[in-house]
C-alpha cells in the first residue's frame, strides 16, 4: 500500500464499507471502523482482523489520517457536517454515495473543500449491510473521484492510489457531469427495474414465475428502498431526464412493434432490435 | 428414459435444439438431427455421441415417433407445414418456440391438431445456436405445455413424461393464455431491454461503461434480432399490452420521483420502491 495509507477511518461498515475494510485489512493497513449496529459487523474479519479496531462514535474514525464516509448519500450530508470541525490540514476525507453534485458542494459549504474527494466506486449489487461485504469488490471496477474546485491536487492523488491499491480504475469528473452520467449508467437500469417489478406485481405474477432474463431484469428491484429513495431524491434532474428519454424511446420501440409483421426482423421492429444488438456488441 | 421416447427427431439444433439433442443422447436416446447449417453442428456431441444421426433433410426427422421443431418461430410455422402429411397416429410433435397460438391454430388447420403440442421451456439465454447449447438447459425450467383442443390426451402426457424426464417441470396452459402470459414475464423484459441499450447508444455509452447492475439489464438486448423480431410479430397484441402497462408504470414512478425529497424515502417515491422491493422478497 502507499505510505500514506498505513491508517483508514471508515464510518459505516456495510456493502461498500465493509468490502472497503476487508480488502485494507487484506493489505496490511489498520483499520479503524465505525457502523451505528456494530451487532453486525465481525470483531475479527479476515487474516488481518486484529488490526480492525471497532469504535463506538462516528468522530473516532478521524483518529485517522484518511477517512472514508460509506453511509447512505443522505446520512452522509449530516455526517459530514459533523466531521468537518475535526478536519485537520493532514486528512483526506472521502465518501462512496452514487450522488456526487451535493456532497461536494456539502463539503465546500463547510470549509473542508480542500481535504474532501467525492468518491463512486461502480461495484456492489442490490444486497447490503456488513454480511453482503467481501473483499476484492472493487477489483476492476471504475471509482469516479469528484473533486471539488477548491480539492487540494495532493489529496486528488492519494485518494486514486488508495482505490487503484484496491484494484480499482480512478476517472475524474466533475460532481455535476458524474451525476449526469450515472443517472445514465445506473440510476436508470434501477429504476427500469422497478417499473417491471411493479407491473408484473401488479399483473399478479410472482417473481418465480419469471424465466432467467426476467429474474435477471428484475433483481435490482430487490435493492434497499431507502438507500435507493435518497439517491433519486440527490439526482432528481438528471435521473427525470433519463427516465423521459427511455420513455421516448420506449414509446417509439412499441410504435414499430405496432405494425411489425415481416418475418425475420424485415423491418421497422427489426431495425431496432437490430441497432440494441450492435451496441450491445460493440 | 420413458419406454416411447426411445428416439427423438430434431428439426434446428440451435441453443434449445440442441441442447435437447445433448440431454436426450446422455440419457441413451437415439436422436435424428437436422440443421439447415450442419458444419457448425459437432458429429459426436458428449458420451452418447454415437447415437446421433446428422440428417440432410428436415423430412428425414420424421422417421423418429417423437418429433421437436426448434426452430424460429416464423420459421416453425412453414417447416410444420412442410412436416404434416408425412405426420401419422403414432407421431407426436411438438415445437418450443416463444409464441403459442400461432403454431398451434397453424397444426390444427393442417390437421395434425391430435399429434402436435406446442411447448415452450422457459430456458436459454441471450446466445443461439448450436455452440451455446448444453447439457442440463431445461433442469428445474418451466416448461409450459399448451396442447390444442383436438390434441390427444395421450400425446399431451407423452410431452410431458419428455420434459419430466430432462428436469422440465411442465405446465398445462391454454395457447391464448400463454402468449398473454409470456408477454409479461418473458417478452415485456425483453423489450426493455432493448429500449435501455437504445436508450443509452443515443446518450453515446457504450455497454462497457456500465457497472453490474446496467450490464445485467442490457444483456437480453445482444439476443437475436431476427428470432425476437419474429416472436414479436407473433404476440403483438399482448406484448403491446403489456408494454403500456409497462409505460404507465414508469411514468406514475416518475412522477413521484419528481416530487420526492423526504429522506428515507419517506415519500410517494419511497413507496414505489418498497412496493417493488417486497414483491421481489416475495
Amino acid at each position: 500500500m502507499p505510505e500514506l495509507l498505513r491508517h483508514v477511518g471508515i464510518a459505516g461498515l456495510g456493502l461498500v464499507g465493509g468490502s472497503l475494510a476487508r480488502d485494507l485489512l487484506a493489505r496490511g493497513v489498520e483499520v479503524t471502523g465505525y457502523d451505528r449496529d456494530p451487532s453486525k459487523v465481525e470483531r475479527s474479519p479476515g487474516a488481518g482482523g486484529a488490526r480492525f479496531r471497532l469504535v463506538h462514535s462516528a468522530g473516532e474514525v478521524m483518529t485517522a489520517p484518511v477517512v472514508v464516509i460509506a453511509v447512505p448519500v443522505a446520512a452522509a450530508l449530516d455526517l459530514l457536517a459533523e466531521l468537518a470541525p475535526h478536519v485537520t490540514p493532514a486528512h483526506l476525507v472521502m465518501d462512496v454515495g452514487s450522488t456526487k453534485r451535493d456532497v461536494v458542494a456539502r463539503a465546500a459549504a463547510l470549509g473542508i473543500g480542500a481535504r474532501f474527494i467525492g468518491c463512486h466506486p461502480l461495484a456492489g449489487d442490490h444486497r447490503s449491510g456488513w454480511a453482503a461485504s467481501r473483499e476484492g469488490l472493487f477489483a476492476g471496477a471504475p471509482v469516479f473521484l469528484c473533486p471539488g474546485r477548491e480539492a487540494d491536487p495532493a489529496a486528488v492523488a492519494r485518494a486514486a492510489a488508495l482505490w487503484r491499491a484496491l484494484g480499482g480504475r480512478p476517472q475524474l469528473m466533475t460532481p455535476e457531469g458524474h451525476d449526469e452520467h450515472v443517472a445514465l449508467i445506473s440510476h436508470l437500469p434501477h429504476m427500469l427495474s422497478v417499473a417491471l417489478a411493479l407491473t408484473l406485481a401488479d399483473a399478479g405474477i410472482p417473481r418465480n414465475a419469471l424465466g432467467p432474463g426476467g429474474h435477471e431484469l428484475t433483481r435490482l428491484a430487490g435493492s434497499s428502498p431507502e438507500m435507493w429513495g435518497d439517491i433519486a431524491a440527490q439526482n432528481r434532474p438528471a435521473l427525470v431526464a433519463a427516465l423521459v428519454q427511455l420513455e421516448n424511446q420506449l414509446c417509439s420501440l412499441r410504435s414499430a412493434l405496432e405494425t411489425t409483421d415481416a418475418p425475420g426482423g424485415a423491418d421497422d421492429a427489426g431495425r431496432f432490435l437490430r441497432s440494441a444488438r450492435d451496441w450491445s456488441a460493440a
